[in-house]
């Protein structure tokens, strides 16, 4: 058998938005700042700085705003904002985001328990986002959310995703995201439907954004790099936990993504060091992380022979 | 592109013996005994039930006789022994074990630091090992520690562990294994280094065994399903820490890797529940864990969908 590797891949940092937006205090504008400043000073390409939603149903992004009109921007970098509804795109453009991401879950339950709509009227309401954006220059991605599995339903039929995934391209999406939202992707399904979606879909730029939930998430990518995915979300020290699981992992740590890509050999043009050093400024803010490497430094880091005698 | 997983994989618990070994205060006999026969009873094939080696170097594993004399033998599972020399052998035999395995780092400067030979000088010394264990009817399996980096040397070169494994391999015995012992293993290296060794020892029966410290664990056994292996070890409740990297995560938990392995539609002969159970009970035991699934649950445990309003 033979198996091959992306001789690059493109990372997406989400902690400033999908990292923090249930972390119970709220990080000082500034610090969010240092954070979307560091990580482009770092390498990163594209970068998810905050979500335009209501400030009551999310309030640790309620000064997405001023985040957005405030931080330096970095040539070459994509800045993205999550968005629900056309005041959101307003107030991305107004800010001067000019990338916006809009999401819909998969799952009828998880759409309604949410939002109290169904995936396919979340669609509906997307069509004047989308038609803003396109008459005033912005780009629109957008993410199917618990793709690989709904902590309500289980599993969600890939006809569905697809069905889905159709609606978005037809609203003029440019990219867009397989969310495992909950942690329930496995190697096997993230393959397939990857393989599935890129053959449905050559158009779309396919991103894979894993939570680390179950421990696969890089198992997961490693099935999605086969799977011909070469863009992945992370989000730094691992913020971002599951709703339903109090206290397990969130969202895969960048770090330990862009190590392991590095491990490989493959290309990421971003900084580790520079990386690592952010999600350990963020763990000490907001008080925990989910790190192997912050815990236990990367592979590269050689032990001096002397430390060994020690252990005996 | 296309992905072939294994139909079914053999699953091999080293929990009682790698898990344990650095555990500060010792295990009760009698539960090490309840370990053994848990996992037995839930299906697990191959049991590495502790290790016969001076009771001075590992505290912990002073009770093996006793332990191995003792648990109650379920028809058809292999317990498996560690062993570091002759005397290790004819304690093992004594105790009623009929397999044991040979450790032997695949690194210079790792071996010299823990035994004080180089690893030529350590396969010699199995010799007679090897010799009074085919003389007696006893199975000999073998390990390369290190055998995907040394937290000394880095990454010791491919042609050096199968230099090591056609030593081993010489001695007659049945099945290697391709250890990590600090977690330093990436996919692509577990990809290649797989496939060179099967193809070079075809008749050898091929082990995995993997370190989470870098969260790679379950992407390794990924890629080493893709290479053609399909025997793994893991710990319950992810114990066996790295020691050059206090608190970093040890071995890859039993029931992460089961888990993963049913979610892709894997067998493994296994009852989930039952691990799960023993992982949790051990837990408490030792008063630690590091298990995705201990603190997740599994994908298939639903949430009822009345918990979505408590989230908003």
């Amino acid at each position: 058998m033979s198996v091959q590797w992306p001789e690059k891949v493109i990372f997406c940092e989400v902690g400033p938005r999908d990292g923090l937006q249930n972390e119970p205090s709220t990080l000082a504008v500034e610090r969010k700042i240092a954070l979307i400043e560091g990580v482009a000073d770092a390498g990163v390409k594209i970068v998810e700085v905050g979500s335009f939603v209501h400030p009551k149903a999310v309030p640790q992004m309620a000064d997405t705003d001023e985040v957005a009109r405030t931080f330096r921007r970095v040539e070459g970098v994509e800045y993205r904002a999550l968005v629900a509804n056309l005041k959101g795109v307003e107030r991305a453009m107004a800010s001067g985001i000019t990338k916006v991401k809009l999401t819909v879950s998969a799952s009828e339950s998880h759409a309604k328990a949410n939002l109290n709509k169904t995936p396919r009227e979340l669609i509906e309401g997307f069509k004047e986002c989308a038609a803003f954006a396109a008459a005033h220059g912005m780009e629109v991605s957008g993410a199917v959310s618990t793709a690989f599995g709904c902590p309500f339903e289980g599993k969600v039929p890939p006809s569905q995703i697809r069905e889905i995934a159709g609606r978005m391209h037809d609203l003029g999406l440019t990219e867009l995201s397989l969310s495992d939202t909950t942690g329930m992707a496995n190697p096997r399904q993230v393959f397939d439907l990857s393989s599935m979606m890129i053959k449905e879909f050559p158009a779309v730029r396919w991103f894979l954004h894993f939570h680390n939930t179950r421990g696969m998430a890089l198992a997961n990518i490693v099935a999605g790099m086969q799977a011909g995915v070469v863009r992945f979300d992370g989000s730094l020290a691992g913020l971002g936990g599951c709703p339903y699981a109090p206290g397990a992992s969130g969202n895969i740590a960048s770090e330990d993504m862009i190590h392991m890509f590095h491990e490989m050999g493959i290309e990421t043009g971003i900084d580790l060091g520079h990386i690592i050093a952010l999600a350990g400024q963020l763990r000490d803010w907001v008080g925990h992380a989910d790190s192997a490497v912050l815990k236990a430094g990367t592979c590269a880091e050689l032990v001096p022979l002397t430390a060994a005698k020690k252990q005996g």
